[in-house]
């Protein structure tokens, strides 16, 4: 068991491993880096450019989307940043750039634990590392974090979290399997068109809950802007919410379409996590 | 005549076609969710975060876009969502998540009558789900129905509702058409494209007409805010002209682009609407 | 010489013909209806849904774009809907949608003068008839028709519009050319994607001279506000502006990309024009 | 050594690498007429169609992005203009239409010095002349340039470039890449995918920076602005930062994946740079 245990930790150090988790600093870095700059950049373009610099501590709190048109300069860059997040790291790691994806993978066995923990790292790292070139190059700005509406609970700002993580990670799935499906072939058309679909949806859904929840459905997300602004409340309903969604959609997809028979997963563990085949278990 | 019907009956609660009411239920839920849920969001953004929750009877009325960046935030976020929610059934019941389309389908002998009732259920409860999962979680704000200008009257409201529903159907009948006609054998890369241009047909025509009638197209999108709100005014408007604009375009395909060959016919049947196969008349 | 012509004219009322000139109508009508709707709405939405009907006359000089956000929603709307308009009718007349288009076309050999007479009819037929309906159904709103910025000469706007046409036509006849190279085969998804490409830079353009000249890089989306206006001001403007820059791309792709070899051209006439191959010259 | 130079640059000046000098002039007018025009359409949009024309000399250091939804605007003009501009040009050039890409594929290799040194004199040509167009013909617009948010240092600014410009370059190597791995031929619908991506990226990054520093990711499109409007000011920060990211993404990209091995590298020198493959080094 232990001896079990160690085998697949040194088959997550592989080089090709390493690649993987070094794509998935790269992309997750991608997509925090448009998620929480353009939440940023339009607050700046609403003060303006000669207004002051926003104090770091005070304006913490205002929320990320504070009109309609900086709801969709902040949907726009997520859905366009994550379809560039998913596709560049694709062939390499799977694209997740989301730990919430990365648990629902782990959960259907297309990737194992140990695998799941480094892809963990790298996200989270990447995330704080996005908001820290945000927060120290660009005029000290605050960072916003993800927050919830006033009006509502903490409970409910999960629930919600849920709602939107199941209907992203079940189009994540959807993108994968067909992909997979094709003949057990995937071309680059197949990869960047499922790319396409999770951040358009993405998009869509930071449209539809943005100003409740911030419409995080992914931990690493809101991370980093409560690591560097040192203001972690409520962290425990942006990774409750987005893991439960998260696994039912694994689970809602496996009742849908059936379990991938034999060759389809195999097809699908060579072709889509190219270089951690090794580490499936 | 009655053992006809009973044995169609019969087929439409197959395993199969049970897997095809859950994902017409979650693809009209994520559409739905992201129709309603933008507008909830962009007059909650107009309003600041901070602001009371809007009292759900008084509001009711407010226009779900009440200046051009809503109405830019509404459009993209459908043409977003219903890109995602034409695509992620798409392979397990066709992808309608609009009682129009399956109408239409309906009419064009694609799809049994008894299944098509069965696809408006579930299209209407995922409707009103979502909209109960908008209302009493996020801080019960009003749902806005989709509303007549007030300077127009039903007769017309139906009449552009018809004429938005026709180009979004023949839309729908061109993307389905020219997949099954690849050789019959339909890529996943044809089926995101097909999605794409739905959606993206939806968000153009909403950005036309959102201010006039609200854009409904889809019964299914009136349904559910109007349950969840109580307020049925004009729901006859949001049926009969995207039904008719449904029939005319299934129509106006035929004559466009003559009969599916039986080979064509029978391609379509089997790889568009897979696991419903055996369902059709 | 006489007997060429009629019989040339013979083939253009052929049945395939017919089909051809119909979907030119549909197309046409989808985009036009998405251009001219979309300045309608911003317009209404601007001014909330309780004010009054703008009067018919006095605001027929109000700018389409009144504001950042009416601009990007027009030329979402215009993006949008011009992916939608050249995909539905590209099997079946080529997708122009467009009087400059199928001027270009012309040119190039790939299309008969007569059967192009007929598509312009067909366009500018379609164009009047969707503003006829935007205009009586939609609350008697007054038609906005593309103009020219006070600053800005007549012949200025000319030269801007071709130069915008050039790139709109341009886009087109890459898309167009690169379908047919593939194999002298052309499947959904290049169709969809070439479509794609000849809306987005139609909306980057919408973007970038909207203000300056309407943007229209079409006559029949300016013939047809003009007709239900009244307001035929400028017309020579957006009927000289794209024509000259559609025949100046046509030119240009011809030597940037050589001509057409014989085979690619059979495959694309076969193929792209699929139901009036007949009549081509 | 200096025969070797000669040779060449002899090749650089055959009639394919003519053309592709052509094509990348059209690519890059295209681009910065989408990038320039639509910042200065966005503030004509804001000042409405009846203000006196801005002095060319006292607004000249407005933000092009002065609000939320002008940044939307910007944002999406440059995401679709650089679709097309990367598509029209793909099969000729490659469709670099910018200086930063065709560095990191001169260091990569793919292309030679010389021919580079035209590249970059074509790409720079065509944004000047985009912008005296933009300049002379629109009512004597001033031509905003890319300009630092106040409260950044230069230094600052040539970090944050650098970054987005990684992550830009980063993109165009995996599209480019995914296309040639797939079997050596590369269809229209992975190109214009590629294409697409690196739009959408190059969206995300304008939204998420532009407020801070105009997120140019390009010399040429800061060096036009620069030229027509005579203020040269931070122009080293703009060649700086997106060579430094450019150069770090050609190698990141081959640490990741590897280096082309020697087949990918003929197919993708043969398809991707087709005119130009006698003159790669």
């Amino acid at each position: 068991m232990a001896s079990n245990l160690l085998c697949k930790l040194k088959r997550s150090v592989s080089a090709a491993s390493l690649r993987s988790y070094l794509a998935e600093f790269i992309s997750t870095f991608l997509f925090v880096f448009a998620a929480v700059g353009s939440a940023i950049s339009a607050r700046m373009a609403m003060s303006g450019p000669g207004a002051p610099a926003p104090d770091a501590t005070s304006s913490a709190g205002a929320s990320a989307a504070s009109d309609a048109a900086s709801l969709v300069a902040t949907a726009v860059a997520q859905a366009f940043g994550l379809f560039g997040a998913v596709l560049i790291a694709a062939d390499v790691s799977g694209g997740h750039a989301n730990p919430a994806v990365t648990f629902a993978f782990a959960i259907g066995g297309h990737i194992g634990v140990p695998t799941a923990v480094f892809y963990w790292a790298s996200q989270m790292l990447a995330s704080v590392f996005a908001c820290l070139v945000l927060h120290y190059i660009s005029a000290g700005q605050a960072v916003p974090t993800t927050r919830i509406n006033v009006h509502m609970t903490g409970f409910g700002a999960a629930i919600i979290e849920a709602f939107l993580t199941f209907m992203l990670v079940y189009t994540v799935h959807v993108a994968g399997d067909l992909r997979a499906a094709a003949g057990g072939k995937r071309g680059f058309a197949a990869t960047a068109l499922g790319a396409l679909a999770v951040g358009m949806v993405a998009g869509a859904l930071v449209l539809s809950a943005g100003p409740m929840t911030g419409a995080s459905m992914n931990p690493a997300r809101s991370f980093g802007p409560a690591v560097v602004s040192g203001d972690y409340k409520n962290q425990a309903v942006y990774w409750a919410g987005p893991m439960i969604g998260a696994a039912v959609a694994a689970l809602a997809h496996q009742i849908l379409v059936g379990p991938p028979d034999a060759v389809a997963a195999a097809a699908q563990s060579s072709s889509r996590h190219g270089n951690v085949e090794t580490v499936v278990v």
